[in-house]
């Protein structure tokens, strides 16, 4: 698979960083079953990949994305079978798997609105800044359906807590960016103008770093979220250690006695 | 089961919004061994319910729960034999199985005192709004016993992070309204005389919500807690597509269409 | 083991109350083998000891730990083969399974630099609390290494949540004091000349509480940690009622009938 080669959605790759957007901003962004379909196959891709090491996803005409698409999605929904709608709700959280067992950190930007799957998409990233203007719906109880969408029941909670994700899958409201900076659910608040740069420098900073170990951090983030506490030590015994014979580790330690800025290579 | 004949208890059911508080003001509303036993029955009668969509757990004489009553329980628990304590912590076990079990978001609308088991029924409700004046109290190491109470030491961690839980456990100290609302424990501070209004508003919003479909978040939020990422995002896959074939998504579909706003009926 | 016989940390016991610093304040008391190893041990042998309730970890000349030593502990490891590595990170990881199962509740103290391991240290302590000078640094990445160090993938989400946890974790940046107190990592701030003394005074107060009971709590906090609710709620039954048939219930009780303080033994 060609990374940049994205029939819909926008992809761009530069220096070790994949920029991707949603597209279609005049509708703000929407998925649709042929971008669901596409995101999961590229998030898929990416662990095979040397050309990249973080992913940023930014929004589109000032929005993030504004979720499955009403026309496009819901209205075919409603007239499924129960094999046809399994197939569909396995595609979408085929998405967020391919994203959690990509490899690379991924950065979402949000602004404007994140809704839905959107708001899913965010969520399923390691990282999240946004705009002082984003606003995030888990709003699948306004459109008479259940907050377990995509692993939200899951992943919601680990974020913000389980008070506060209750909140939002039942009232369905949006979270505004200030309060998901207080939350957790946004690392930083960054003014609109700067946010996409801001992101991909954070995207930047990580693909310079030790992108093996990286790797290595994303993977066990994902292993340990159900084994107890001391399986989980002797599992980062096991992955430290293996990050120990890599020459990234004996790179910072040179540089370190050589008094010069480590150069790490990946390996 | 009649929902609103309760002996120890009290509880009114108005637009689908079960109304409960505990009683005996004077005391600030203890918990005793007849009172527990209603309240698990009460909700483990609740699944069977179709006039009952929310719960709200709201103060009686400005105080929420002052938590097991010395006299009543404590006393007569330090005379008790092993068979018979273990028969008690279960009872008070089962309250809050049956409290994650019974299919219907719960707000607890606290304020003044709410302590030992009477915090514990607010940490094992969905939502929590405070008064100012709410001051919450996992006070169990305070009269000699340990802070893993009725789910205490799993649910806590989950709500507000292992380090505070792991503070109002080891000190027994009191968390007030505000520290509580920043800790994520408390969704909403709300004035002392609009608590209770605003409590029952929230829940009147769900109770017109998608309620088949609010009753799956709850399942999904309880069933994924110890489940590893990939097992959550399957299960939600499965728990949506029965929402999906639902008459309530279809509803919201065809409201959207029509430019109307949706009206649920639960199925 | 006389625990107040140390070679490679300081160890002074007072009241029930262990303090311990690490040595080599010239160096920001960095971790080395031998340190490693005995304060392993010590901990080990912690739950044999009736000498001591609470443990305080304090700074050494205004530094917390900097970490594993660059010259005593990386140099060597960059030499190592797989047997050899996986023996050091299955030792490192062994000194996180003794704190948590040391069955005393341990408080950091932190104040300066707390760096790699030094920070691991003060994530798994059970309570933390800072000078606004703290700086946490969880910096494996910035030397080549995976974010997945003696159990860092697990614990410090559920501290501070996912989001912020990958972030630490990814970015190896510092934490600031105020920011670590806003995140629930840290449990309060307190003025740099005072920070020991409040530390003191918080192990002194849970010392002086019902000690067989705080000893079930922090047993039933890691036990918990991947159990279903269910499983949970069961645990915790069978945990308090063991603690309701311990003597400090039954004086506690007592206490307050006779309207006086309650004095706890411990059993």
């Amino acid at each position: 698979m060609n990374l940049t080669d994205t029939t819909h959605f926008n992809c761009t790759i530069d220096a070790g960083v994949a920029r991707i957007s949603l597209d279609r901003p005049e509708r703000k962004n929407p998925l649709t079953f042929d971008s669901y379909a596409e995101l999961r196959d590229w998030f898929r891709a990416l662990p095979y990949s040397d050309a990249v090491h973080a992913v940023v996803i930014v929004p589109n005409g000032g929005n993030f994305s504004s979720g499955g698409d009403v026309h496009d999605i819901i209205g075919p929904l409603t007239r499924m079978n129960m094999k046809e709608l399994l197939a569909f709700t396995r595609m979408t959280g085929d998405l967020v798997k391919a994203m959690v067992n990509c490899g690379k950190p991924v950065i979402s930007a949000v602004d404007g609105i994140c809704a839905g799957a959107g708001a899913i998409i965010a969520m399923a990233s390691d990282l999240r800044i946004a705009a002082p203007e984003a606003k995030v719906a888990f709003l699948f109880n306004r459109v008479g359906l259940a907050g377990c969408d995509m692993g939200a029941c899951a992943m919601l909670p680990r974020i913000v807590g389980q008070g506060r994700a209750a909140e939002l899958l039942y009232l369905g409201r949006s979270l505004g960016a200030e309060e998901g900076e207080r939350w957790g659910f946004f690392n930083r608040l960054v003014a609109r103008d700067a946010l996409e740069e801001e992101a991909l420098a954070m995207a930047q900073r990580i693909a310079q770093g030790p992108t093996f170990a990286n790797s290595m951090t994303k993977t066990m983030l994902a292993q340990e979220w159900s084994m107890s506490l001391e399986q989980a030590i002797e599992a980062e015994a096991q992955a430290q250690a293996i990050c120990m014979q890599g020459n990234d580790f004996r790179r910072a330690y040179e540089a370190f006695v050589a008094k010069e800025k480590p150069v790490f290579e990946g390996d």
